[in-house]
């Protein structure tokens, strides 16, 4: 949300939505720039903030939001009622700015739907044990309304957001990219983690555990959306659903590694004790007991990550260790690929027709990811759009 | 508070006092124009805000206070943890925007305080039995920090405000106002009740109800500020202890009330169903039985009170019914006072021989109040200052 008109039209949505005779829960997330406002004052006191004061601080953003809104709907003329991410219920673990849910103790919500009032939830946000504000980290507030769906036994879950709903391809680099009008929670949860940015994986994995249809839709405009549900329809089996693609992609490369027990182990082992998330992982065939080990993280850590693994090279006296930043993912995902060939050479093809370089090849059953260099990303995902016809539906 | 600079400023005032070896609670209110900025935003989207959600709206000013104030103090070195009303106990009545405090559980403070943290609490602000967040209206925050120090058994509640402590009179309108190192009390309420704005009155009872000695001081200065606390000390009676004055002040007089039983019982009944506060009260000698009644109120609320005492008016058939909304009080109060006689006659000459006409007197025992026009307001204040020597020790 980006300001009081913003808030306005929102509500006139929700209105409507009442209208429809059904009882309604609302999660909101923060309005504008107000979260960086915030760490921005945050950094004006302090030169570390830690993050169980950071969870409370920006806390606030979200429950500005819902009372602004609630307002909105009493100006309006509709019951309604803003609660706290504590006060709906949301418990969460003690992992401050990064909290996963607990449970949903919802009784709270359900009186206030049972006394007629439309629930205005502050997303984004829990509660510990001992009573302590919580913020759920990426995707916190949808996370926070599958979650309540699921325990409110919800129809369905709505996510209004900045987009129109998933599409083929990130229409701003496919022209012909085309909104789908339904996805299956494994197709979605696929591209969710390979660069779309529709809406967080945590809410998908939610969504598709509690059996929560969700739908996507802008907040901005009344286009028809997306919904995220159950099993993939019949007749778009055999099909690749949509090209994604993300450019948080580094790599790092450590060449002539001795081949033998418990080296990956010491690698992989001090990176994650350094909290160091490790994405793929490629070894190559060993030739005379040396090999190369290759992986890839989120750019932004790939100084720390150098820095924990070059004395390691140097322990296990690999010949050399490089970081590349200037990397990008680009995947095809789609339910119709399992079990059937043809997809992987289609997309290799694709992508040497036009001289793009394979530097690693992940997969899973729904999905292909070829990593390459970051300023050729845009131009595959067009090739592969094209190539699986994706504007046809 | 202002700014981030002002924030560290009282991190390390809070930190000098810490460094002496005391647990310390802190109470916070909102930074400088906050409380404002989020009433506008509510306006914007609603006409008319309900009170239940403007009170959590507004918390989070205090919120946002108590985490940056807690950071600065991390900054510092310092173990510090913030919390909100309702986490550090306070238990309020469900009248939002003027919530009263109905007890403290200060569980969470003193546990954190054993844990050797500074506590930041959210001032202003407390709790229903239902978990719904209330704000306690005027003087909240300087009532929260008594009712914490009472409940904690604390030394003393020191309050940092932008005044440098009492004084015998506003030192805005007299030169030679002499700051008040200490006052019992029973003086500081009747000064407060009767224009001080130093302190609420409402945290003075507090102070009063539970002995809590209170120290009033500048958040900008070092200066050495007031102490309020118990009994006068025997060497400052007989003598005035400050000159006080009160501009939102307005008058009623209905002429020509028939003086029979029920009349004053149907005026001030419509005025309290209507939620207005009378002050002072004043019936003439009747004459004929045919009395003028006279009473003030807070001058916003002139406009709504003459709506309400126009019909009864007309009903009784007085003469006529005059609202004067140019007024103000000035006040003397001192322990000194009671039992002496010659203060009121003093106050009286004082005031006559410059020529200013009193339109209402009342008193209390440590106190005498005039009601004069306002234009000589500054004019009384510094007579009477003189009159009674407030400028020597």
């Amino acid at each position: 949300m980006a300001t009081a008109e913003l808030i306005k039209h929102v509500a006139k949505r929700i209105a409507i939505t009442k209208e429809t005779g059904n009882q309604i829960v609302v999660i909101v997330s923060a309005m504008g720039d107000t979260t960086d406002e915030l760490i921005n004052l945050a950094s004006r006191v302090s030169r570390n903030p830690s993050s169980r004061e950071l969870d409370v601080l920006l806390s606030t953003g979200e429950i500005v939001s819902s009372t602004l809104l609630t307002l909105a709907l009493h100006d309006m003329g509709y019951k309604a009622i803003s609660l706290s991410g504590a006060q709906a219920g949301i418990k969460t673990d003690a992992v401050y700015s990064r909290a996963r849910i607990l449970n949903v103790d919802s009784k709270r919500v359900v009186k206030e739907l049972e006394r007629g009032n439309i629930v205005i939830v502050a997303g984004f946000q829990g509660v510990t044990q001992e009573m302590d504000v919580t913020t759920l980290g990426r995707g916190g507030s949808d996370t926070t309304a599958v979650a309540l769906a699921a325990s409110l036994n919800a129809e369905v879950c709505q996510i209004y957001t900045d987009v129109e709903g998933v599409y083929t391809a990130d229409p701003r680099v496919v022209l012909e990219a085309r909104r789908l009008p339904r996805i299956s929670y494994e197709e979605m949860l696929e591209m969710a983690i390979y660069g779309a940015k529709v809406i967080h994986p945590r809410a998908v994995e939610l969504g598709e555990l509690f059996k929560i249809p969700i739908f996507v839709a802008s907040s901005f405009t009344d286009k028809p959306g997306t919904l995220i549900y159950g099993e993939a329809a019949m007749e778009l089996i055999n099909k690749v659903k949509s090209v994604t693609y993300d450019l948080d992609v580094a790599k790092i490369t450590i060449i002539g590694v001795p081949d033998r027990p418990g080296i990956a182990a010491a690698i992989f082992g001090a990176l994650a004790e350094n909290g160091i998330s490790v994405d793929t992982i490629v070894q190559n065939a060993s030739i005379q007991n040396i090999t190369d080990l290759t992986f890839t993280i989120n750019r932004g850590i790939l100084p720390q990550a150098m820095e924990v693994v070059a004395p390691i090279c140097e322990l296990i006296k690999a010949k050399d260790c490089i970081g590349d930043s200037q990397l990008g993912k680009v995947s095809i995902v789609g339910t119709g690929m399992q079990n059937t060939p043809g997809y992987a050479s289609r997309m290799f093809s694709a992508l040497a027709e036009r001289g793009i370089n394979i530097q690693l090849i992940t997969t899973s059953d729904i999905r292909i990811t070829c990593i390459i260099a970051e300023d050729r990303i845009e131009d595959a995902v067009r090739a592969l759009h094209q190539t699986f016809e994706l504007e046809i539906e």
